[in-house]
């Protein structure tokens, strides 16, 4: 079978069908995210950011796939959510709340809100919904204003080890493109500009090609647990991101150095002993703070693979290619379930599942389609070209 | 070999050694906890609760163990970083600092509190000063104080699901014990009755005998993530702080219960398929928040021995004893590093280190000398009864 048409099946027929099946709170709204193996729910709780995912990826789905009314009135499931019970009195996202939209913990940082922005651009963009659209602005600008200090109050750092954090520029180099219907040209190369640098010549460190979880103020690297950590994941999702700008932007520079840089981070990031991608390494090759550091994740196999026939499309590289079939291989061995749906999520380092969860608390309905999306596009545009199959 | 004297071989030959050589630091005081397998500082952060931890195991063993001034100085050595370190304007405990002592993060929580409170008690039983006496008691009354709302303005939970935390009774039931000599017998006896209550009535759970991390308010159990997590390990060490104030209170309807529920958390929490007790369970079955829920971590093991050894003592029961050898038998084989010194920390769920770590930011010098030091002095009573070898 073609990669193309191996994508679009394992998209729309074993993952999709899942979350149409097992996440909808008919009761109470919003997205049941917690299932088990067979899609029970086993927790009610709303998580939300992973109910931005879900809202934005039925959104998605309508506007890039097909217009099923179906799939619209799932988004809108978790639109309603959103506005109805993710926000505080000053437009800031909760964490989570309960089953019944009752918040639970604070907005504590701004990913929560990263991802209802996104919902709110794609569902505004599926139905030309005005209010949506102004809240979807609204958010975006609430991130910019509370992005220097992100946590607020919830910060427990004192201000002695100030550390800048990648995530940031990452998220918003991909929530950029998301609002570019709703967003002036000037803000969107703006906040273009913002992130490409410090993705590409800050946090990308020249010394060794790879990029850092946390710099110092000045860009330096910081000898500290946060500082020395390195999440491979982040790094080739990242590079995804660069793509997606670059071709935006007609940038083969771009491209080129996203390429090099997602090597590295595969030379640095794979294991080589059993296979597949470490979850958090030690740029020194320290003990990392994290317990699960040599676990291997569904998001980072995925981002990986997007990553790589992103990469693929243009360089027609051979270097590229094998590591694509490999980090493929590996991939389709161990995370797909055909039988119930979805993808297992949590392997251990021997590659075998720990949990078999296919959502929780972080994962939901987001990198396995939206992976499988990109792949299958990207495929689809490799093949027209004649290249591989 | 008696286990008397493999315990007090392994304490003094194997595992103090290892700190005493390593883990001091001669420029800035106080000690590196992150240490290498052989015992390299990788990281010089200083963690407060690591820090207090270390200061009280060697203000314990010149207590209990032998008068060394060399064990004195390096308890010093913690106490006067504590001192001039550790706490911000209002008596609150950091959680870190950079080795030169400026803070890095704030006072989140009090666990850093209750372990420089009980390395001031052992240091003012160990040398009679007065200021440091006044220090624990003060740092007692503290604790106290924050106990209904100890991570004061960093909680970030609503109060739409307010939860009672296992931890604090538990580390009262120790604390209060360490205090002793400084805190009047009323005080004593209130925070005895306090604790043992909300541990062995309020957390243990009828239903099942398992000992519950987070409970509702009305000491109900709640179906949450938080609400239905069990920590078999802090069951197992809260059993043998309740065997410790039972032998104080002459209560054997305490020991009994506790060798009880001691009993039903290794019956839950042992892996019956690759050995030893996993970290976090959800008590249905689910799957857990703690990606790193099914790793063997030697503190866990440790409070397994000294929970087991106690119960040996008092109840001479053979189910105890088969216990007490098939977790020994695992911990012996797999923890201890005779090459190089103290103990690896841990180890996935096949029972091999993932991590080579000697120390870090939750390994420090306590729970493998403390452990070391329960079961040698146990099983001296052991032997002197003549029951076992």
């Amino acid at each position: 079978m073609r990669y193309s048409a191996l994508f679009k099946e394992e998209l729309l027929e074993n993952v999709i069908p899942f979350w149409e099946k097992y996440s909808l709170d008919k009761e109470f709204g919003g997205y049941f995210t917690c299932l088990t193996e067979t899609g029970e729910v086993y927790d009610s709780d709303k998580f939300i950011w992973l109910q931005g995912r879900q809202a934005w990826m039925f959104s998605y789905l309508y506007n890039n796939v097909a217009q099923k009314d179906e799939w619209l009135k799932i988004a809108k499931k978790g639109i309603d959510f959103l506005i109805k019970h993710g926000m505080d009195a000053d437009g800031n996202f909760y964490f989570s709340t309960t089953r019944e939209g009752k918040p639970l913990v604070q907005p504590y940082n701004i990913f929560s809100d990263c991802f209802a922005a996104m919902a709110f651009g794609q569902y505004a963009k599926a139905t030309g919904d005005k209010e949506v659209q102004k809240l979807a602005k609204q958010t975006y600008l609430n991130i910019l204003d509370r992005k220097d200090n992100p946590k607020g109050k919830y910060e427990k750092s004192t201000g002695n080890r100030p550390l800048r954090s990648f995530a940031l520029p990452m998220i918003l180099s991909n929530l950029v493109l998301e609002l570019e219907d709703i967003l002036s040209e000037d803000e969107i190369q703006q906040t273009i500009d913002f992130s490409v640098k410090e993705v590409m010549d800050t946090f990308l460190q020249e010394e060794n090609g790879l990029i850092y979880e946390s710099l110092n103020p000045d860009g330096t690297t910081s000898d500290s647990f946060e500082g020395r950590l390195i999440n491979p994941g982040h790094g080739l999702e990242a590079m995804w991101f660069m793509i997606a700008i670059a071709e935006r932007n007609n940038d083969t520079q771009l491209i080129n150095k996203a390429v090099k840089t997602m090597l590295n981070i595969l030379d640095f990031g794979w294991d080589k002993e059993h296979g597949g991608i470490f979850y958090f390494l030690d740029v020194k090759g320290h003990p990392t703070q994290q317990l699960e550091w040599d676990q291997k994740l569904w998001w980072v196999h995925l981002e990986a693979l997007v990553a790589l026939s992103k990469a693929y499309l243009h360089t027609k590289d051979d270097k590229i290619w094998a590591w694509y079939e490999k980090v493929h291989d590996y991939t389709f061995k161990r995370f797909p379930d055909p039988e119930n749906g979805e993808w297992f999520g949590y392997l251990n380092r021997q590659g075998e599942p720990h949990s078999s969860l296919k959502g929780g608390k972080w994962k939901g309905c987001f990198h396995v389609p939206r992976g499988l999306f990109q792949c299958w596009k990207t495929f689809e545009k490799i093949e027209a070209e004649g290249i591989q199959e």
